[in-house]
């Protein structure tokens, strides 16, 4: 169930399946997945989030498992099972092992435990970390 | 401002101060942070929180650096203050540079954007995602 | 999948009936929407819900669509799928264009990504904010 | 406190200068908010974020105070302490009433309870909001 | 600080004092706290907040203590500082003893854990806990 | 759909069919859960996460339906759809009535609200609050 139509390549306006071929030819693959086809509503949101998404995650000074992993931190910590389910398979896809998986949920277990400690208690920030 | 008093080292009760007497040794420091001296009201979280930190975020299949970013992500997705602070001063002190820093921060900006668009559209999950 | 019943209109109780019937005069439907029915385990809650979800969502210095498009907001920050979807359909059924959902989407994305890097950052609220 | 040196204009790279002038011109002040000089350790992450923000609040089908309470809605709901001042500020420069501000904290609030009732019950969806 | 001025008695408007009145004579107070001055700019915000927490939080089929305890327990997940303070206060006024709260943090602490870890495998749910 | 295969015993490791067994003994059950069976693709997490879960959840200062009452508190605060299902089963297996659910409910409600509208304001937390 989604709260928009996920449009097929033949339905898709001419800048959407702009960027639906340029999708495909990067990841060589013969169809998008399904955020791609909802997002296709509004050719410009999805180019941009396209191309903003292939100049984040490209290696760089973190390698691109790393930056899977950060995502899929992040996606977990906002509940968005769409983005656990896409870059989970991606981290996998990019050679995350599954001993690095079960570390992955060991800190994001962990800190979210100590998150909701520090603001269960308020906890002041110590002097020493300021960097302003 | 706390809702827990800071316990300093002389008024810890002897298990509490146990625990400070081993994060002092093992990070080579003369005082703990005010993460533990709030949870010293409950020296049983405190050992608890300490040492299962001690286990999760030693070197393993992810290196040392790797598991404070991904702190840092769940921590900000959280909006937990004192962990975002806590961590990043960890991740700068084992070896977080400002490049690898830009980046961990453009990924989660971008995560925090994509989580967004996908709940907010309620894409659904595609099927080869799926590995129950 | 729900953790409790969804009551239909012939099972429910006589406070909720009413209920049940002001919101299907009110909207000139033939039966109410899961949640209601959900809800109505507790003719208290639903009674109280109803009430202030009437006079809160009518049309004052704020209008039906604008209305809807920050309820949809708030629902997709807090990952609320039934919220999302409901507050989607209400806005659509009120006016919301496609070029505003398109422009909703956008700003959610954008809010998304600079709440996350201001908490990242922990960037100090300038002076010139305070109006307490 | 923040994770980050705040840069003043003298001590920023040429490029994050650049962009400091852009926001300058364009909002007719003579120094920038917090949290440009605190993502001026990365001209590239500034520059990206100053561009889109000026590219997604411009008015369009959504004007630019609508567009303003969906960002405090949503920075509101993401518990971003910098962006729910700062866009309150623009908000009101751009002309939000008291009214409007408290109507919106009024749907904000209507939000809330229903968000966490519909997650709370875990509410299934009504078939008819399908769009996908 | 403050997106809004909080207002003190003597410039509160009639209607808002009536509900700082009876505010000060339930609780037995001779001043409000901050979060009511901050509604007072809307006096019907500030009456219907105060008239629902009263029916709210008085004792029922739950005692007045352990309703304080989930109301910590949703503050904390949410990550309202104000409320986290507030009501661990309250919660103490009401009888809340130092090994409940211990424990009330144990279990917030556990419950993060847990839902870090079932959204982060996005477990489906067993079938034997529906209601619906 | 889950992001790990979910084990069940006959194919789990032997230190994972440890915990299986234990668990079906500790509750006496025939089979574990879904939870269970996902985290075991980790056997060490998930006998952290179960003995953990064991010391905690034990009646003591807060009796056991108290502590399932936070635990749907976190859960839904979270939008942890597994957890709030599987708690709110725990919740009436130990004794949770309608009663006390309905008040649940109301609480998380009212939290939810007036958390959004503090965050909302940004109040700044009285004196009197500080116990550090």
């Amino acid at each position: 169930m989604a709260t928009v139509p996920l449009i097929p390549y033949d339905e898709a306006k001419p800048e959407a399946r702009a960027v639906y071929d340029n999708i495909m030819q990067t990841r060589k693959v013969n169809d998008v997945n399904n955020f791609w086809k909802a997002l296709a509503h509004s050719p410009d949101l999805l180019k941009h989030v396209w191309e903003r998404a292939q100049e984040v995650m490209k290696p760089g000074a973190l390698d691109a498992v790393t930056k899977e992993l950060i995502y899929i931190a992040v996606s977990t910590a906002n509940s968005c099972e769409y983005c656990v389910h896409s870059h989970t398979a991606a981290a996998r896809a990019k050679g995350m092992t599954p001993e690095q998986y079960a570390e992955l949920q060991a800190v994001i277990a962990m800190a979210s435990t100590t998150n909701a400690l520090a603001t269960n208690m308020q906890v002041p920030v110590d002097k020493q970390f300021d960097q302003s």
